[in-house]
């Protein structure tokens, strides 16, 4: 067989159902599929136009970011450590400032840190949420793309619950694009009311779209359903959301019963640990949710709350935090860690037969990372290296479906000081606004 | 005045005790100390041999990291994720491996990734623990060096308790070095009796060093010493080594009276959280130690419980943990996160008038770091930046006593890939006795 690309040496962690692992491997692509994976010598069948040598290197599968607000990078490391950021700083300043333009410009340059740290698909929520499919498109990034809804005029939309409208409109227009699937994105419990979240419920099933929706994150949230409904999880089982098509982001504020019934409606869990742990939240009982059988997959969340965009720092701190939770060190092992960054993402995005492992017949969403570097040596066990040593610094290539966006660590897809410069464009543009906030926070 | 070196433009973050930000700024350095530093322009009263331009950087004082068993990096990544791996894993592994060589070796090699991720000072607990010294010495690194003593014949002792007298020859042959200076190590409540405790508090009031221990950081030492002392502080007390010389490891089984305790005997505290999440350990109310008075700084630990020896990584992760244990987003703000890994540090070590902040008269020990690039832009806060953004990636110059050691991003004191390959050669030989124990791990 005539491939396109033949990716030869270096270790490949499969990351399949058996936990393969080729040292030394081989793999080959053609198109945008992997056709063949497997240990050196390449099968004298295989031929290829092009081959890329990944001696000293780990071969894996892309991360798969589960959450991210990734045109909030202009406002990066703003109003830090304070309270109520988000009704009182993070609002107000989107109403101000976000507009297309910005999410647009905003989000290519987040592609572009996404893509240096390894990440190959990622599942967003904001507002003009098309721009940010645009920008994935464009890029070549592969991306679910959610249109937010609240009950306030947000800044795409003059009227409350107008997100609805733009979500639909969003799921029919990207309908059928190879790497750009769209879905529906109540912001929260406390931000939309129980007949509208029946309602999107209702709509997701008839246009077979997934739903992602911020979950037991806050404390007034937990406050506010708790007393009559026991908990956030056992309130919205009342509205028909608790289903497989909902990704429910953070997850803190369980009991045992709600753990049950997460796992029993089969709702995928979006757990954002660096993102709680900045914002002084419990620990999400992740480890419980995946013993239980709940599908559990990684994210950053939003370059406010992380601060970082990198899949990599959420991997290391994940099985950290769950020890640190259950005072267990042998739970949550680097294999079941790096599982959970990649195949684990996959299903809860929905895309399990499509990306996640690297096996014959998948998309070719691969990170290729150096190892032989002084933050990685020696390596005694693959997945202690690739979950608690590597750094993005480590990461030389990135595949999307089979094309290179990143390539001996140079971006492809746009050049590097033009996407800064529009960055801190907006940034700029941001600062007066962001100072006037910041004052009026300290004041009170 | 004439200069040796005139670091030019970006924001010097001083951490001095004004908290004073010169951007753009300059600061000079004559010999081996910094001797002014302002904002630009440059006095014309100043000239110097060499200008740095340091634009689009931040120049901050290089992170102090207060506890590492440096030389454990050929093992590092093994047998992870596995209960009791200090009794059942490390201490076999040590006896039939740790080396004069090995040590040395492998201490050069953690010495460059220390320097790479902007580390100018760290502490040390080991074996061999001269050949730590030299290791540090030739590379012109600043350390604080501790022969580790234990009740058990350890790889350099033939006999229990021997590493006190190697501790004391260590401290007489370092006496007045401009970079190094000796502590004794006694390795915890549970490997050091209470005689001997006592026996090495007056020693060290004798000879003028720092005591460092691992203290209140394991389960069974808790479950050993609470019942009839109330705490392994409250025990520890009884032999006179709570002092403003002891630099206590860990602090992890604390309750408010030990928090009181330790600020009333101004004991010194090193912090590891990412070694201590890792091991499933509770979070160090490091907080409400630094709240009661006590100096507070910040370590990696060994290259086996971190697994990075980037002290920015600990930096960042620092301020989430606290807030996670607290349930506060408003403590330990970047800022103070900072001053706790460069000034928290010094005070430690007892290095507070020599390092630890970038003010004329202290040590030129300086990290240049670009801010440049897609993790870091756009900055509206330089200490969240330097907090929640940064990576070893973008470190670009460390300065140590006005020498570089690394210079636009290359080791100045050794051959990059002939540290690596000492340090493969230690860990290819360390590999079968790695598998045999890890076998009989899993077995058990």
């Amino acid at each position: 067989m005539e491939c396109d690309l033949l990716i030869e040496g270096g270790a490949i962690l499969t990351l399949d159902a058996r936990w393969r692992v080729f040292d030394p491997g081989y793999l080959a692509v053609k198109g945008s599929r992997i056709v063949d994976v497997g240990p050196l010598p390449v099968p004298p069948t295989l031929s290829a136009a092009k081959v890329l040598d990944a001696s000293q290197c780990l071969v894996m599968p892309g991360y798969v970011n589960t959450h991210t607000h990734i045109a909030m990078s202009p406002f990066r490391g703003a109003a830090e450590d304070m309270p109520d950021r988000l009704t009182r700083f993070i609002f107000p300043l989107e109403k101000a400032m976000v507009r297309p333009e910005l999410v647009y410009d905003a989000s290519l340059f987040t592609i572009a840190e996404m893509v240096r740290s390894g990440t190959t698909c990622f599942a967003d929520m904001y507002y003009f949420e098309e721009e940010v499919a645009h920008a994935a498109a464009d890029s070549g990034m592969r991306a679910l793309v959610g249109e937010t809804v609240v009950d306030f005029a947000a800044p795409d939309c003059s009227a409350p619950y107008q997100g609805i409208d733009r979500a639909i409109q969003l799921a029919e227009s990207w309908k059928g694009h190879p790497l750009i699937k769209a879905c529906i994105a109540p912001h929260a419990p406390y931000t939309v009311d129980e007949g509208h979240l029946a309602q999107i419920a209702s709509l997701a099933e008839q246009h077979d779209i997934p739903i992602m929706m911020h979950v037991a994150e806050m404390d007034f949230e937990h406050a506010r359903f708790a007393p009559e409904h026991g908990s956030v999880l056992r309130y919205l089982d009342r509205t028909g959301i608790l289903s497989p098509r909902l990704i429910a982001t953070h997850m803190l504020f369980l009991d045992d019963a709600d753990i049950e019934l997460a796992a029993k409606r089969r709702v995928k869990v979006a757990h954002c640990p660096v993102s709680n742990a900045k914002s002084g939240r419990p620990i999400c009982p992740a480890w419980r949710l995946a013993y239980a059988g709940a599908a559990v997959g990684l994210g950053t969340d939003g370059p406010l709350s992380g601060n970082t965009m990198d899949l990599q720092t959420v991997v290391s701190l994940y099985p950290k935090l769950q020890k640190t939770r259950e005072h267990r060190r042998d739970i949550v092992s680097a294999r079941e860690a790096l599982w959970t960054a990649t195949q684990g993402g996959a299903r809860v995005l929905g895309l399990e037969d499509t990306i996640g492992s690297l096996e014959a017949g998948k998309e070719a969403d691969i990170q290729i990372v150096e190892i032989n570097d002084f933050n990685c040596l020696p390596v005694h066990d693959w997945y202690a290296t690739a979950v608690y040593a590597l750094q993005a610094q480590n990461v030389r290539d990135v595949l999307i479906a089979g094309r290179f966006l990143l390539q001996n660590r140079h971006l492809t897809f746009a050049a590097e000081e033009e996407l800064k410069a529009r960055l801190l464009l907006h940034a700029q543009r941001s600062r007066e606004m962001i100072a006037a906030l910041q004052t009026s926070m300290v004041d009170r």
